[in-house]
């Protein structure tokens, strides 16, 4: 048999999306699966049913994450691992996250099928609350299993009802030993949905992502005088909403200059007291920018950051805040390049590029060498009920891990 | 006795401001008394005794209107009237509307001190639910009264709690026959605060109201993409906020050219999803412009409803709606002129003014002579508890409409 040759099958992928598409489809065909909510136990329990069929052996960690395991040649040799994470937004799409788990279901259906022996385990991992919709922050159980986020900290984070994580990881019974966290791997390959519109743009099948943008976030708050809209004359104002416009205008003209790349965004923005007769005394915004320079950020950050400076014409009080930032992750180096030959060697078209989102494999890429692979997204949705990517595309995907896996776990 | 010698008791002025404020009077030193509320009503109880212990008498109408009668020589002559309201907003001041009810108690004090005979009756009125924050619309019974608003329309008008004005109004025991509404009148005379800045920035001592400045409202919609905002690159982004912040610049820029006296207020602004890490996809803003002339008000709706036109170059939609307008009101021309020559013969500093701000009087202008006469607002500030009119400026306002009815109704 010519590994090279094995594929998935296409219709049944198809029907194992549109099977886990069930635990927390909405009506409008998205899907709400909120982390160790009742349905994300439910998916969880078919996923460990699904697994063991095909004889793999299913353990779950101090943090709820399950690891599945189907045992190689040598079981001593470090396990190749492909995962991702089965719980969604509010109201998500049936891809984001879950097609990187099934990924790994159908390659080992796939190697089963084909009666192929690796010589190393192969483990399909569903990694805790990704999304961080229910309890925050985002990518909570990678960053635990990196060392990034303190594991106290996070049990204590609590959802809109007051439920804490701790609760609801000790009630979703997978809450397994510590001892069984991945601690180390040959290679961790999560598929994931584009969540841009790039790939559709360019008319490219996959995306071979060598790493994860930087990002900075920033509050900005204005402050100005809330005064009667028919009573006070312009120039005797300070209003906080047109000192905001004259700020996000000087914002918008120093970041357009710096590079094409970058991206940068004002999501939120509240004004107060929001009444329309009354001028706005504080308007609050955020600004966050992703960019793969560690310089271009620089750059950024020193625009944000001279705000009050360079608005000292504006009546009004100008205060900047920095949240949070990242350092842009790089994937390895030999797992891309990996990824890419098994791209080139089925013929699809593709590109290298980096993720604007976050995911779990950048944390997991701080221990385990680690690599992405991305489909395209129909318009660039995620998060979303109408969040698409095609059967087709899943497929293409799909085989790029599968001849991935084939090519680091078989001689 | 020179009758332009007769003032008003400065002191009991002052005692009978803060006495009044006793009735819902806040932790900052400021009102809560919102329309047919149980302090209103209170109040309106407190008012009635005073008033009746001045030999007055008191009726209400059928939108609970209170009208204090002192009697003149000749009660077939059309009266005097002095009035504004008693209600209050959420946590307003001491000053606003209550002044103008109690300019007209202590101008029939002094009256009756002085054993001034009037020739004509004077009523003091107290007009039913003026800031319309229990209850919308603002202005809502002299709106009746005139017959700008249909009656059966507000009974139907309910507060946060459900409770609708025609209830609130059946149970404060003020409701009272339609045929004692004021039909018609020699002069209406409203003291208000300024609620703005300009008399105390030009040192002056009162203001004599010409009319109250016409003004429009839109409300302007800006519809683009909701896109993640780490994967979607900036040119293939219908980013909403920024698209709204190029609208905000095209009219801040174009109304500033039109007249120093237009005031123009974006006052109301909501962003959706309003996510930080999300491009918005709608922005919904209102914008309000005031100003004396009908032409101005027309360059502003020109500008407003070009809006669509002029910003093609945007990606997003945008949709502009007119919200509602009124005209200018011009005062009766014989009746400043008569609040003028009171001002003069005082020696007070003083300007001729347009309002900006809504009042009673605007709606009453249109079938009986009527005028208004402000006070200073420190730091133009009104419908918040720091809301301030020393009391020397109320005694001054005070003493002005004195003045002028006296000139009404005595020979």
């Amino acid at each position: 048999m010519d590994k090279q040759k094995v594929r998935i099958n296409g219709e049944r992928l198809k029907n194992t999306i549109e099977a886990f598409a069930d635990f927390g489809r909405t009506e409008n065909n998205g899907v709400t699966r909120l982390a160790l909510s009742d349905m994300d136990i439910k998916v969880r329990k078919h996923f460990q049913s699904e697994c063991e069929k095909l004889g793999m052996t299913v353990v779950t960690d101090d943090m709820a994450n399950m690891y599945a395991t189907l045992p190689g040649v040598d079981n001593d040799q470090l396990p190749v691992v492909v995962g991702s994470h089965l719980d969604s937004v509010e109201k998500g799409g049936r891809f984001d996250g879950v097609l990187g788990v099934l990924t790994g279901l159908e390659v080992v259906r796939t190697i089963v099928d084909h009666g192929i022996k690796p010589q190393v385990p192969i483990v399909v991992a569903n990694i805790t609350n990704e999304e961080g919709a229910r309890f925050e922050p985002a990518m909570m159980s990678s960053g635990v299993l990196s060392g990034r986020f303190d594991k106290a900290t996070m049990l204590k984070s609590a959802d809109t009802d007051g439920t804490t994580f701790e609760e609801a990881l000790k009630n979703s019974g997978f809450e397994g030993k510590k001892q069984n966290r991945l601690t180390n791997a040959a290679a961790f390959l999560e598929l994931h949905i584009e969540q841009g519109p790039v790939l559709e743009k360019e008319s490219l099948q996959v995306g071979a992502v060598e790493g994860v943008v930087g990002m900075v976030n920033y509050e900005i708050e204005v402050s100005g005088d809330s005064n009667h809209a028919g009573t006070t004359p312009m120039e005797m104002r300070k209003d906080a909403l047109f000192a905001a416009n004259n700020l996000i205008t000087e914002i918008r003209e120093k970041m357009n200059k710096l590079d094409d790349q970058l991206v940068f965004t004002i999501g939120r923005m509240n004004i107060k007291p929001n009444i329309h007769t009354v001028i706005p005394n504080k308007v609050v915004f955020t600004i966050e920018a992703r960019h793969r320079d560690a310089q271009t950020i620089r750059q950024v950050e020193e625009i944000v950051q001279g705000l009050p400076e360079t608005s000292r014409k504006e009546k009004c009080e100008v205060k900047v805040t920095k949240q949070w930032d990242r350092d842009t992750v790089w994937f390895d180096e030999n797992l891309v390049n990996s990824l890419e030959q098994s791209i080139k060697n089925i013929g699809y078209s593709y590109k290298r590029m980096v993720s604007g989102a976050g995911h779990d494999a950048q944390f997991i890429a701080t221990y385990i060498p680690s690599a992405m692979i991305f489909v395209p997204s129909v318009n660039g949705k995620s998060h979303a009920e109408d969040e698409l990517t095609s059967w087709e595309d899943c497929e293409n995907g799909f085989n790029v891990v599968l001849q991935t896996v084939l090519d680091l776990t078989t001689k």
